[in-house]
């Protein structure tokens, strides 16, 4: 039987994202993906987890394989918050959640808030995964240009002055996805300010705050906060692993509560043996070495880039700021207004690179931007990788 | 801040699963609780997945640790569809889905067919989670009597002749969650049927099925169903472990491919370890010897506890029927309205059982039923918590 015409109305205009689509077809060996958003898989612990899980389960197989709290194991809400408290994003009376991913949390958190109708203000461009969880509550999303340093706040406060029911501010700061740029403090402050003025929620995405390599860290938002509107979404897959699926929600409790309730009817928790191999590993290890070296190899891997990038890419036709810290890089290509035929051409030089409309509001409209990523593939790939990309510009451009 | 004025309409009424806050409670190790649905600790294979998991996160890093796809680990899909074909619950172009848990394909099924004001037809009494799951896509819920032969298929075609909008029948058949009753073949072939004739979708959560101590098997809907509106809900909770979140849903592509989509912006793909265990498992070890073991355990718990009850119980007061397989065992108290203070008693004498009205579409309604659990104590806490159970019943019936 045909479900479509069973579909709820939020899922009619429902498109899967196109970068997870990619994957699928990456299973060609020869493809060089600058494409996901995945992490370093080389410097991953995997004898220390295998160590951590097998000991587990063979000491605690009750504790790991039977049911748990909601909220998460105490033991990993502490872990949770001792890395919020690293970047002032815990406070007093806060409610700590552990999440299957930050995305759940981001999901749930929009689940808890948004009617029908309702706006969502985000960064244009965004992260399509929290742009497609926003979609499916028939929100509208109402888009702020991101600049070298964050948020345009000027058109922040034009967007707030100028809708009615706009209930919250979706932004990553930090090495955001997919511009890698970096909001400054004072529009980090000015951000707060108008969130306060205007009377709405900010969701604070941060997964990918620890990675700096160069430059200096600026507050997070939820530091900035003297009011409790800033939700915190932390996660644990940049900085430890992604297939784990461990991230966390931080908040007041009348939000975090609610956020509680639905993850009880979403998945009732997070696995524990995940939960209890982090909280181990963070006993065991100082997580904050284990950091360190892959904000190092990114930082060596962002050179590599940015070096092929400038030999082989046609001069001066492709913009792009160099980020501090993350796993992303951000191009435009200005002479020309759709990049499509360009990442098809990649594809054929088994090159994967993803195409700048699936992070807009507007994924129909073309853009002549694309995301680069570098944390995933070696230096040797990157490059070869950056040959070909430059290749096919140069033939396009 | 207080969130309360942003709350979506979705979560102002909703109340957490009483079940899963009393487990908050149990700290108190005194307390014996049949309230749960904990799965029996004492049989997991702690040993086995220790060395399993051991060696994966040992020889497949990557593997285990990195970012998988949305619809599953494929080995893992072949494990669900493996279970599902057992029951005839797999046909040829169904889609597989692996799921952090039934619960969220329960949730997510929701969200792809429900929109406000839709309703769901689902039994009287259900499963909590469920309940609850649907209460957050705002549909009305219209409830069907069950009875010691599963859901009364007259009052089904009544439900359907006299509602407009119904999309679902959510159906546990098989060991009933809170019933323990298993619908009879004869209403299982009406259901469907009914299903066919009033063009509705029927969702089959089956996470007891495997749990038969006696009697003989019934066929599942989704192997009576020739129009391929069942979509099937299987989970590894019940016969692997909880705490790992390992579910799936099996059905047509069209339902699936958005139950996919919602998944992907929820938690991207259910963590990878998991997955990865359960696959080993299945290759190393036969798991029907591992669940023919708890269904014999099973049996002998219900068999002590029902002689409890035979023995504690004041007589003629309680009426139950003692079931065929899963973890539940259904009670009702005839001479009172309200089972609330009996509840309330057996927590002062340490023993947790669920009160009925958790379980109906009307919580706040007095309810003179009750829920015991038997898989999860040990027979030695079963008898004694009947015991406990049968003071107060003796006092207040």
């Amino acid at each position: 039987m045909d479900f479509t015409k069973f579909y709820a109305d939020r899922v009619v205009p429902m498109k899967g994202s196109a970068i997870r689509e990619m994957f699928k077809r990456m299973a060609d060996p020869e493809i060089i993906s600058l494409a996901g958003g995945n992490p370093a898989s080389e410097l991953f612990p995997g004898d220390e987890l295998s160590k951590i899980a097998g000991k587990l389960l063979m000491t605690s197989p009750t504790l790991a394989l039977q049911y748990g709290t909601t909220d998460g194991y105490p033991k990993m809400r502490d872990c949770a918050i001792e890395r919020a408290k690293k970047v002032n994003a815990y406070k007093d009376g806060d409610m700590a959640l552990i999440m299957t991913g930050a995305n759940q949390g981001i999901d749930l958190t929009a689940k808890a808030l948004i009617n029908k109708g309702d706006k969502i203000i985000v960064e244009s461009p965004s992260f399509i995964g929290s742009l497609n969880a926003f979609r499916t509550y028939e929100c509208e999303l109402v888009g702020v240009k991101v600049e070298a340093d964050g948020m345009n706040t000027e058109a922040l406060e034009e967007a707030l002055k100028n809708n009615d029911g706009v209930k919250l501010i979706y932004t990553i700061p930090t090495f955001q996805n997919p511009t890698g740029s970096t909001m400054s403090l004072e529009k980090r402050k000015k951000l707060i300010e108008l969130a306060n003025k205007y009377d709405v929620a900010v969701l604070e995405d941060n997964p990918y705050g620890d990675l700096r390599f160069s430059g200096e860290d600026v507050p997070t938002l939820k530091s900035l906060d003297t009011e409790g509107r800033v939700i915190y979404a932390g996660s644990f897959s940049k900085i430890l692993s992604p297939g784990m699926r461990l991230g966390y929600i931080i908040g007041d409790p009348s939000i975090c509560s609610k956020i509680e309730m639905l993850k009880q009817v979403n998945d009732v928790h997070t696995p524990m043996l995940t939960q209890l191999m982090c909280v181990e590993f963070m006993k065991k290890y100082d997580i904050d070495k284990y950091i360190a070296k892959n904000r190092e190899l990114y930082g060596k891997k962002c050179a590599a880039m940015t070096e092929a990038m400038e030999k082989y890419f046609p001069a001066g036709k492709v913009k792009y700021t160099v980020p501090e810290g993350g796993i992303f890089l951000w191009c435009e290509c200005p002479t020309i207004t759709d990049i499509a035929p360009v990442v098809d051409k990649c594809l054929e030089k088994k090159v994967a690179i993803v195409p700048g409309n699936n992070f807009e509001i507007d994924i129909n409209a073309p853009s002549n931007k694309f995301r680069l990523n570098y944390s995933s593939a070696t230096i040797e790939k990157i490059t070869e990788g950056v040959r070909r990309l430059g290749e096919v510009l140069t033939e396009c451009l």
